[in-house]
Formats: C-alpha cells, structure tokens, sequence
C-alpha cells in the first residue's frame, strides 16, 4: 500500500490504449504531426484560449524550468513559496535552464502565498537595483505542495500584483486538475481569466506515463520557445506519443474525473485523521494529506507496511504526533484507502 | 511512403506491450523501482560491462548533451564530425548542458573521422593553450550521420588517438544496433573494449516509444551524474515506462533483430539505385541510403507521393542527378520498400 | 562628506606610483610577465602558503563567482549567510559563473554564521538528496557585511562542519585586512590554518584602483582555473598592472596600515554613536558602523550633506531611531570624520 | 624587442596621469559618478552618436562576449570570420556568456567576410531551422585579425546582408583606431553610419591600461544590459578609474594619433619586407605585418633576441621562408622598429 507519492502510480489505460491507437504508420517527425496538432488544439479548447501556443515536454521539472527560462533572463528574480517544487525538489533545474535566475521564495501557510507578502518581496527586490537582479517572474503552485488551492478569485490577487510589476505570473500545474476539480470552477477561469501568464499542466500524476502541457496564453510569450525546447532535449522524435497521452486525458473529461477520484479518497483519509485523534497540518484540499497522526497509528501502519513520507524536516520525538503526508491516486484500490482510514481511525489493520 | 526518417515510424508491438505489463500497482519513483534496475541490468549484461553505469533519459539529444556536459568542462573543446547530429542537428543542446563548451568539427568521408584528422585537430587544439579552450572529449556517431559504420578496430584507433590525448571517447549510438549488425560484432566489441568511455545507446529510432540510455563504462565517469540529469529535466517520475521499453528492445535480441530488418531493406534499395543508374553517396552499411537518383526518377517518387529528405545543402541543377537520403525502418511494410525499388531501378510506381 | 562605502575613495599614492612604476617596456602579455609572478609570490609570502595557487581579477563580484564556480556545480549547493554579498549584491553573478547552482541561505547574528546552524543547514541539504542538489561549498565573509569578525577560532569552527561534510570552505575577503587587523592575527592564521581552502583578498576597498585575489590553498582545487578566468573575461593582457597594485599595497604592510587606519575611524564614530544617545546595531569591530542613531541627528547629518546608506529594508518612523551604516576609508580626511563625530555626539556641524 | 603584441607594451602616460587626476575625494560607487558621465558623454560624442548606450569594462574578451550575449540567445547561431578573435583567442567567452550560443564560420581572405560568403551562411543557417539553432548576430572585427581593414563601404555591404536576415552586426574593434586611423573615414562613418549596431572600442592595445567601451548604437538593443554586465562581475566599484582611462585616449584626438604612429611602423616594416624579399600574407593596413620571411632573416632576428609570433598552425620546412606576425605599437621606440626594419631588408643587426 502506497501512499508515497501519485507518481508512484501507474498510467490510465486509456492513456496506453492511446499509445497504440496512434502507433500505426508514418507520420512527420518532432512534432509535425497530426496527433500533436489534434492534442495541441484540444488542450486549447479545454482552456478555451484559441490564441494560447501549448507544447508538450515529459516531466514536470523541464515543463517548469522551461518557463522559467522563457520569462526570466540569467539575471532574473523568480518569486515563488519557500515550499516550491522549483524552489525544493528540482535540483536547481530552473535555475540551471535560466543560466542562473535566482530563486527568491516567500513565505506563506500551507504553501501559499499571500497577496500582501508578495507585494512585499517584489517591491524589497526592486529596490535591491542591479545589485538584486531584476525582477522577473512570479511562480505559484496550483494544487499547492501542501495540497492546497488557490480559487480563482486569489490568483487574480496575485496576478494583480505581479502585473503591477510588470511581471507575468506562472502557473506550476502539476497538480492543476485536483485544483481545478476541488475549485469547482474551468480551467480558464483558474488560469487566463484570474492572469495567469503561463501553465505548466499536469499529465503524469494524473494518469499519463509520462506527460506535461507548457500553455503561454499569449503568443507573444513564447517566442523562440521551440528553440529553447530543442536545445533542452526536450522535444520528442516520435511527438505523437506525448500528444496521445494527452489527448487520452482530455477527452471525456477524463482529466477531471480521475482528480476527483483522488480528491475524494485523501477526503476520506482526512476524516479518518480527526475521528482518530489525529490533527491536519492543512485543510486537505486536493489529493494529499497532511497530517500530525498518533505515533500508535504511526507504528501500526509502519507495521502494516504502508509506505507514505514523513513530513517536514524535524526529527521525531518518542511518543509525540508523527507529521505525515499521505497522497491519494485515482489508481489506489478502494481497499488500499479503506485499509489506512481504518488504522486512522484508530483501528488495526 | 515515408523514407524521411526511422523516427517517423512507431513502436514495436513489444514495447507497448511492456509498457502495459509494467503498469500494475505502486512503486517507488524516480527510478528507485524494480523495473528500471532491471532494464539497467539487462544493458549491463548485453554490453558485457558489470561495472558500468546505465541510465535513461527519452530522447538522443538529452542523452548526447548530458554526456557532453559530464565529461567537458564549460571552457572545454569537444571534437567531432563536422556532420555530426550533435553539431547540425540538436539546436546547441551539447553547448547549452556544457555552459558554452566548443564543438570543434573534422572533415572525414562518409560522417567518419580518419584517425590522423582527429590527431592533428587534438594536437592543434593542445596548442591553442588558454585562448582556444582545453581539450576535453572526442564523441564519434555509429552509425555515421551518412548510414556508414565504425568497425571496431576503427573505434581502436580513434580511442588509441583520445586516450594518449587524456581525452575519453563517446559514441552517439543513436542507430548503435544498425551499426552492430552491420558489423557483426557484439556491443562490447564495439564499444569498451574498443576503448569507448561513454555510449549512448538508441531505442527510439529503433522500435522504441521514446528512450535512449546513457552509459558509463567506468562508474569514476558517472560521478554526480544522477544530478545532472535532474537538473536537466530528464527524469522520469514513472522511471518503469521508460525502463520498460528498453527491455523490450533487449530481451530476446529485439533490438538487433529490428536493426537487421531495417538495414537489409536500405540494402534493396542500394542495389535498386544502382541498377538505376544511380549513384551511392556512400556505402550503405545501415539503414539509410544516399545516393545520387537520377531526375526523373526523383520527379516519379514525388509524383507517387514517396517522402524522403534532399541531401546536403546545394541547389538543385534541372535535370541533373538528385541528392537523396532514404532511410529505412523495421517497421516499413515490405510493399513500400518494394515501391520504391521499383522507382529506383527506373520503373514507374 | 562620505560615508556610504570605502568604494567611494580613491587609490592610495603608492598604488598609482606603482602604475607608473612598471609602465616601461614590453613584457609578455596575459600574465606571462615578472610584476605579475611577484606579485603572486608576494601575496603566497604574506599567507605564508607557498604551495597555494593566486590569481588577480578586477572586481570582488568576479573573484567570488570564479570561486564559486570552481568549487560548485551547476547542481551545487553553496551555503552562505542571509546577508552575504554573493547573495544580496552580485547580481546572481555567482549562480551565472557556477551555471546555476543555489545560493543556500543561513541567518545569523551580525552577518555571522554559527557554526551548529550551518551543520543544521547542510545536514537538510544532504538529506534533500538529488531534488535539493548536492552540497557543494560554505561561503563566509569576513569582515561581514556587518563589519563582523571571525577570529580564526571561528573560522576553525566552520571549517570544521564543512569539512566534515566534505565541502571547501570559501572566505570572501573583500574587507580581509579589516578583520585581520581587528583580529590581530596574522594572514595565515585567519584562512589556510584554520581552514580556510579558497580566500578572495580583497584590494579595491583598501586602496587599489581595481585589484582583488583569488587564492586556492590547495593546488588541486586551481585546476583548470586559468581556463576558467579567462573564459569569464577576467584576464587583462597588461597584467602586471593588475599586480602591480597588489604589490604596492602587500609592500611593507600598507595593506595592514590602511585597514588599521579605517578601523580607528570607525571605532571612533562607534563610541560617538554611543554617547549621542544612539545604540549599535552590531559591535564596531571593522571599518563601518551599524547603528540607530536619533532621528534629530541624522536630519542634522543629512543637512550637512553627509553621504551614508540606510540599514536595513523597514520603512523609517517618524521621530524613531534611524538605522545607518557608516563606513570608513583610510583615504577619508580627518576632518569627516570628526565633522560626523561632532553630530553623533549631537552636536551640531 | 617585442613584436608578438601591442598587449606587451604599456599605458600612455596621458593615461597614468588621467587616474591621478580624478583620484581626490569621494564619488558615488559603481559608475554613478560624474568622470563615468564624462567618458561616456565624449565617446558619444566621438562617434557623433548622441543617443547610443555606452559602457566600460576591462578586457576585450569582456567587451565581445557580453555584446554577444546580449544580442544573441543561447540557442543563437552567431556568423563571425574563421580566424575571429571571438572564435580562436577567447577561451569560449562568447559561448559562456551567451550560455552555449554557437559561433558559425565563414572563411575569407585577410580575416575579412565577403557579403555573399555572408549571405550563403546565413541563408543555410535558416534552412537548418530548429535543428541548427536560430540566426542571430553577425560579428565582424575591424581591423581584422589578420590586419586587414574593412572601409565603411564594405561594412555596409555587410550590414545589409545582416540587417535583411534580421540580425545585428557587431564589430569587434578591439584595433578600431587603427582601422579608422587607416581609412581616414570618421567614427560614425565606419560604424552605424555603415549599420554596425554594437560595437567594442578597443583602448588596452591603444594605450590604455586596461579599458574598452561597449557600445549600442540604438539603446532599445542595450535593454537590462547593466545587469548583464554585472552580473559577469565586470562592473568596476572605481568606475572612474575606467571611464579616466577612456576620457584621457578621447582627449585631443589621442586614440587617433597613436594609432597612426602604430600604423605607420608597421607600414616601415611591410616596405623591409618587400625590400628584403619577403612576401606579404596580407596588405598591410593597420598596425601589423603578416609576411614570409626569408628563413636566414628569422634566425638573425630570434639571435638578435626579437620576440615575435610565427603565424599560422604548419610546421616550419627548413630553410623555406616563415611566416610571422609582426605587431607594432604606438609605444614602441623606433629605435626597435629600425634594428628590425635593417634584418628584414636583409642586413645583420
């Protein structure tokens, strides 16, 4: 039983159904193909930005160091939360693609950031002059590292403030259909419409083997783009693979509906967390959750051999409440979740 | 009728078929899962290299780069074909990973670097001093950018050239099977016990969907590698799909058995060609042919629909021979290989 | 009057007489020439190190980034105080030089890092494994940007956590003579024995028009520089007048004298901040101070035109303590100071 | 005597005397001083070029690689002469700075771009599309490497080509003076006058310590150029020890007249030359000669201690003539010029 992670899980099958579906005959190679074309401009549709300029990379790290790149020069500010996945876990992938960009995180509960404290470190970076760099981009992360969301009506908020400064604001979706699902709102209405700038869209957590959507809404943005993804080794031969992969995901809603699946079962961890004694070190809001659980239930799932991270980065005390981070899959078995909500509650397995 | 290139065809059979048995279940990430220690297993073992060190990454430019960049410094000078894919074909990827490392190119017949052209370049280069940047690697593609083939006592002595320069020697093997079936060698042959240092060794083009492995025959070369290629955005979340189809590819033999089907059908069309009255550009040794066509024939395959790419970079004369590079695939239907031939040696589709 | 950065003032007499002094003839250029291996050989006697490797560059931003980029990959982690200037005023020219790796920042009282907040700091960076980068360099200045200093008992104590961890220990010396003369030890005993592996002796704020040295204490750890400052543009074909400065200012310890010189000044407005009411916001122990000075005084100081920056980024209150940095130069008349004596004591100009 | 550089020779006295001048008192930092204002207001004026962005660094390598990481990204194709400086003598500046930009060659005679050599270049760089990266500068250097001096009307001809492919022209004027010196045309007229958009007027070789001035004729193609210039830690904290040298060479016409006294030696030379049965490599035009001389002419100069550089990468034949470059300085006493001008017509020294 794995909690460890969603990409601990494996692709839809209509997603590898998918894969074969195009595998017949020749098409053009690097993207000149009509799977790439038909995927391109459903993804648009979904967004329901007929201008937007999509290109599809396989991970989530190149998917954001990409934009990063396109938006921020060597000598760049690049805000995003202290608890970023750029800032965090990309091995200074952003960085390293932007030739030197730096990083400057904010900080905010449950990985958000706040308009306000935004505010502030833009202006604190303005007035750092040359010798700060200069300001560049905002990041945010949508479902957030915590596994919170950001409504609409906030990312205009921050769009708000980004665009005062000038900067556009970017988007990590790795995450972004438990966003959307949890937000009840459409896919523009959480991006272009509240100002976001670019989109990093989440295929692989959410069913693809290995699939990510780079959006600029507007055109402008992404000039160059193409050279810059070659030049990363980003671009695939056989482009159609990535594209069907996405297509698979967007039809029928598919997307939508395998993130509400995973939203539904961290929902149900979640209550399981508070009948049993345990606490939330966030208000679960998409398919992770973050929890403070009885260092008895601790030993008992360890015990029943259920994988699933630690979190945070202090050490345990004998005894005291374990900080824990249990993320949901649309793939998990039901009995998987009924398996962990059971020892939550404070039951054995 | 597609002749442009071995990457417009798909996927063998095998390999999607790997990526749905692989799909079952959790495992950890990033490559820490069974699969993928499997698939690097398994390279291990065909390449006849226990020590070696194999990773994956999905497309040829990324895993060309990442070697540049691992084994040359930003102010290093790296040699090659002066038609090599690293230099014309991947956008600046070699000098983007290697942060402004210089391709320093070699004439040679047929995309083949003579051993005495690769000694004066080396000793030219040693004595350019600090001005013209410090030796660093020597990287030669088999099969060649021209379909011709390094037999290994070649690989010797370019090695023998590189190693008394303290130079290590890469080998883009984008098409590495075609080149080991043609020369009817095994993979160790060919490459470490030639003196290679790093391979990377083609799927893609090969039957695969998209993956490529990198290898390091001594681990010392390998070291921070893993970091490099997080960094660089090439990691897979779900490692097992890409692991997955390398094993395809080389259980059984695949992989040769494909590189052998895809270079007997360039083999025809060589033949057809001369019998045609055409010229070879060079011998075919893999699975691409390019020749000189006569010009009606040229104006008959586009009239038929046929697709392939012009060869070098001259204009075109009315009525003169036509520059063709006619690249074969195992997943080609024989009825398309036997159009073409018919074209070839003059007969009308 | 002056007071914002000893980089407002000049070069001292004997810098610019050594200009005129090495001016006759032809040498060899790039370094090749007898002033510049004096002058290497002067600075390896002063740190009694004749095995460490030294080269002159123009400004403090490119000795530290060449520093950087040597010692860290682009997938590095570079521990350094919150406030240090590799981080707050380069430019992000460190994590240019070095292709991206991370500035990791860790508080500390007065620019100060302690030593068991930097084994906190790295032991989260190892435990980051591949998604934080490896642990690559510990960078400190001294004196810090708070006129700080670390005795070598200090310094001893933070090479230890680095060394323990594997990593060099990098000491940006932009103000060294300051703190080595505050601390009143000698060259040696403030870097190479008590750790230090790589120092940057800074010569622009201490009399030279533009002169700053990089030095390995272990050759190893010089490899290839030579490639690597010259690729960054940082070799001046008339060297020797790059090294004549460091030879003026090395001979018969003007480095020292001057240093001592700006101390006393600062040490001079320290105790006059005090008894004008004012408080300190960190000891006096180089040659700037930090300090809340009365609101009163520091519109007096304004009226008179002294030139200083504010400290820190809080928006100043009405009537409230005004925070300041004032900073001393050996080059700055007597009559300044006692002119900003008078006012600190709140007198009038 | 030292022929190999005009680097080997020192600063004009004018210079020296130029650094004490503005050496009283205390400006702002960084280049917010009024002898910084002053330089780059007379540079503007020089080149009667009223709105073009001047700046100052120390080295030419400097100068270049940021002009070229300004206008070119970093999957740039930057077209420049075989023999450019930029590609054989500076260590792979341009690449590192431009984040691994490529530098694409074109031969010609003399160190010279022919236009339609031009033009094939960057016609085959566009059709190369992805692939080969994307067009973007051409970089000339007047007077070239080889000595040779493009006249305004050929700078244009370059420019065009240039400017209809949509790129920038840069000159490298590392030895501009000379080349102005030589066409007796103006500063404007040899630059954007012809079109030269950024160009790098050279002072180190001409007499100055060590100062060069980057300059955009058009300020929208100098955008966030400052951060860029400190980022690559070239910003002098003693800006007007920079700017001083720059105002001093600008002062009378200085730069001129020294450049013309440099010229005319080489010319005394080039006529030994002919006279003693040598052979030129190159018209002389500026302010070397590059000539076969008579093999018993060259062991009578190496006998009488004369320093020069053989020129070319063959290995010397035995008594067969020896080709060499020959560099003069305005510096250098004519008493030198004279005991060479004797051997090379043949006479004993």
């Amino acid at each position: 039983m794995n909690f460890a992670s969603d990409n601990s899980w494996g692709a839809h099958p209509a997603v590898l159904a998918a894969l074969a579906q195009v595998n017949d005959g020749a098409v053009m190679a690097y993207g000149a193909d009509p799977v790439t074309a038909r995927a391109e401009a459903m993804l648009r549709e979904v967004l329901e930005a007929p201008r937007a300029v999509v290109r599809f990379v396989a991970t989530g790290t190149a998917a954001n160091a990409l934009v990063c790149a396109q938006l921020a020069p060597s000598f760049g500010r690049i805000y995003c939360h202290e608890d970023a996945h750029i800032e965090t876990s990309e091995c200074g992938a952003p960085e390293f693609h932007a030739h030197g960009a730096k990083l400057v995180t904010v900080a905010g509960e449950g990985g958000k950031i706040a308009p306000d404290a935004l505010a502030r470190a833009v202006a604190a970076g303005a007035r750092a002059g040359l010798n700060g760099g200069r300001n560049a981009l905002v990041s945010i992360t949508n479902a957030t590292e915590w596994g919170r969301v950001y409504h609409p009506r906030e990312v205009a908020a921050l769009a708000q403030v980004a665009h005062d400064a000038g900067l556009p604001l970017h988007m990590d979706g790795a995450r972004f259909a438990n966003a959307v699902a949890f937000a009840g709102c459409s896919a523009a209405e959480m991006t272009w419409r509240a100002g976001v700038d670019a989109l990093c869209f989440g295929g692989t957590k959410n069913g693809a083997v290995a699939a990510e959507a780079v959006i600029f809404f507007d055109p402008a943005l992404a000039e160059d783009f193409d050279y810059r993804r070659k030049q990363a080794g980003q671009v695939w031969s056989k482009s159609r693979f990535l594209a069907a992969q996405m297509l698979a995901l967007l039809t029928g809603g598919l997307w939508l509906d395998l993130a509400k699946q995973a939203n539904a079962k961290a929902a149900r961890l979640a209550e399981a967390v508070l009948e049993g004694g345990g606490t939330l070190l966030a208000p679960t809001e998409s398919n992770a959750v973050f929890a403070a659980i009885p260092a008895l239930t601790h030993e008992r799932a360890q015990a029943a051999g259920i994988l699933y991270h630690l979190w945070g980065d202090t050490p345990l005390t004998e005894g005291a409440p374990v900080p824990v981070r249990l993320v949901c899959s649309w793939d998990m078995p039901d009995r998987d979740v009924a398996v962990l909500e059971m020892l939550l509650r404070g039951g054995c397995a």
